[in-house]
């Protein structure tokens, strides 16, 4: 029997520019992308989500024809989903929102399907704290591992509660700018230390282009970004960079800080897919062997012998 | 006996204001930092710049006593040494240079001393493209591998010539926004490929807190920097890369990928110890059993075995 992994988050329609291209209306969302990408491992995955009328049957299909299963995403007679439009800079990497339109998302209450209420890993994706609160109050006792992601925005408005969600969890996952705001340390070290004394055991600093890095356990681990030739659209790397990381965590066995190097890998090399062509279209066509080349690539890029001097 | 390192560069003092600190005249300038970091590898390393009356003999004695040859050091009567002035920004990252004072440096004409013209290994700092030049063709036949630093500013005003020494180098050290500049590509992948084909057999990208790329034989090596809790002054971390880099190219039979992987990881780790205190301080006190534990430690936070999914 698979192990469960639940995922909590948005399911989206994105529009999106870059300097060279534009879409108009692609699947996209946080939920969308974890699933996504952690389907490519052997795990029991169900989604918690809201859609409003207009999503497309197509768009589900594409879920449960990975075995995920969508009883947990409520479709909202009448409603509109989620919509978020925005803009990437010249350098690929800051990028504008045009238009946030938050539609059915607005009064999200989640309810997870009594099946994944004892799910081997949660992973909740950057939303409301108060909705990640609910989700993660229902989850039975037995949960092992529950990852979370969140943002500035969160920080700013809605400390509290969101403070009282990172205290339960296992795993933060955050970029480097949202890792100083929260700790109010410039050095990522420092930064991690003081994230730690607020719950999780382990937290994952996002550096985009620039890799990422894991502290837990007393120790460190960091990663370049795999080196690709052309970004076409980074929407979705770092949910598909957790998306590996969640599914190679409910994949396992025990999670230790060595599980979770392993997620941090895959997560890279994923993301790396997910980058290099506009939406889910490069994850949805990647295959195990690719994925798999990649990774020893990976490893040849990074890896060094000790030579004492 | 030992394999001759030529250092071109400069020797400076600077004033340094951190947001939490200020240094009005302490040591510094490239080939300082340069020949400091070389000397903690078995090399005979030579210097070859320009000093004022105002160069203190306590702080030639530093080199001295390092056995680093200053024959190559010119020393102008009357003259006053280069200065340069900066402030960093509050992240540490970005800095203002506030007075440059070129002084002796301004009609610096470069002799390389007979003894260190077959130098085995050749690291040119930045310098005007002439002077660095000059300093080249002064060279015989049979240096063997020839490394080159230059900056933005270069490139904006003395391009022609600049071409011309990038034309002669095995291994150009440029940073990122720089290696942009150079090959007017976006995709560092595909800037080193054009820098590549202006001739450098080797090109390494420096990233400052995020590390450094290394291109060359079809391949790529990526490191983070090592991450350490505080940076107190960033100055000369880039100048003890390339120091740590020439002392062990100069300390190898042979020169390949390998032999620059092991530079970088030596050049990681010393510079980490440069920004820990102003100045040169923290390497001239190093040990190598401190070099080699950290060398140790970056190894164990980068390293990760392949499993397959």
């Amino acid at each position: 029997m698979k192990n469960k992994l639940l995922v909590v988050g948005t399911m989206a329609y994105d529009a999106i520019e870059t300097p060279y291209d534009k879409v108009d209306r692609i699947l996209g969302g946080a939920a969308t992308y974890i699933s996504l990408a952690s389907s490519k491992f052997e795990v029991d995955c169900g989604l918690v989500s809201v859609i409003g009328d207009d999503f497309e049957n197509s768009d589900l299909k594409i879920l449960t024809d990975l075995e995920v299963s969508i009883d947990g995403v409520e479709q909202v007679s009448g409603g509109k989903s989620f919509f978020w439009s925005g803009r990437y800079h010249d350098d690929m990497n800051g990028r504008t929102t045009l238009e946030t339109q938050l539609n059915v998302l607005e009064n999200f209450s989640p309810n997870v399907p009594d099946s994944y209420r004892n799910a081997e890993v949660m992973m909740i994706g950057n939303l409301h704290p108060g909705v990640q609160l609910t989700a993660l109050n229902q989850m039975s006792g037995k949960s092992r591992f529950v990852i979370l992601d969140t943002m500035n925005f969160w920080m700013d408005n809605f400390r509290d509660t969101l403070d009282e969600v990172i205290a339960k969890v296992d795993l933060i996952t955050i970029n480097d700018e949202e890792a100083r705001q929260l700790s109010e340390e410039h050095s990522l070290v420092k930064a991690a230390k003081k994230i730690h004394a607020m719950g999780p055991k382990y937290v994952i600093i996002k550096k985009g282009e620039h890799g990422a890095m894991l502290f837990g356990e007393g120790k460190v681990f960091i990663i370049p970004a795999f080196p690709i030739d052309q970004v076409v659209d980074p929407t979705g790397a770092g949910d598909s960079f957790a998306g590996g990381i969640s599914g190679i965590l409910a994949n396992a066995n025990t999670i230790d800080f060595e599980t979770l190097k392993t997620g941090m890998i895959y997560g890279t090399v994923l993301a790396s897919f997910t980058v290099e062509q506009f939406g889910t279209k490069s994850l949805l066509q990647v295959t195990s062997d690719s994925i798999n080349n990649r990774i020893q690539q990976f490893r040849d890029s990074t890896s060094f012998e000790r030579n004492e001097k």
